[in-house]
């Protein structure tokens, strides 16, 4: 059985203060692309600018679906360890 | 100001019976290689078996890092709309 007090205690802890709406919480991705039914995305890995590129995993980057360093931020307030995909050509 | 007893209300409903642990629901991954400070994968294009291949961001893959198809349930159980990174050669 789930035990709901220490669940609500330990969430409280993490920091869920920028929770904007109480959906966003149960949701890995709190504002991207809402509007989408499933946010997919396509690399096409021979048109790459850069030989390596970071793809977003924890949909938090301002740049999505590239990553920009915000799993970082992510991962300390919540104690989390998500990281980018990269992409190699 | 965030409103805990909706919060908690919604989060019930959205079916968190599945949480293992306290902590693993303010986690975007829920269970891959915890071990690992960051979990960051590699992929090299131009050696994919396969002219297209999905690449989770939802952290429910059975197959990790690829996508298997999990992302649908999480989705229908939560509300959210993630979906993989799909990368072409
Ligand atoms: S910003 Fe999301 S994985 Fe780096
Ligand atoms: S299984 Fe995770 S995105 Fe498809």
């Amino acid at each position: 059985a789930v035990r709901r007090a220490g669940f609500a205690g330990i969430r409280a802890q993490a920091g869920e203060t920028e929770a904007s709406t109480a959906t966003a919480a149960s949701h890995i991705n709190p504002g991207i692309r809402k509007e989408e039914p499933k946010v997919v995305d396509s690399v096409v890995a021979s048109e790459l600018d850069k030989p390596l590129v970071a793809y977003c995993r924890c949909w938090r980057s301002e740049k999505f679906p590239l990553c920009d360093g915000a799993h970082a931020k992510f991962n300390k307030e919540t104690g989390d360890n998500v990281g980018p995909l990269l992409v190699k050509k």
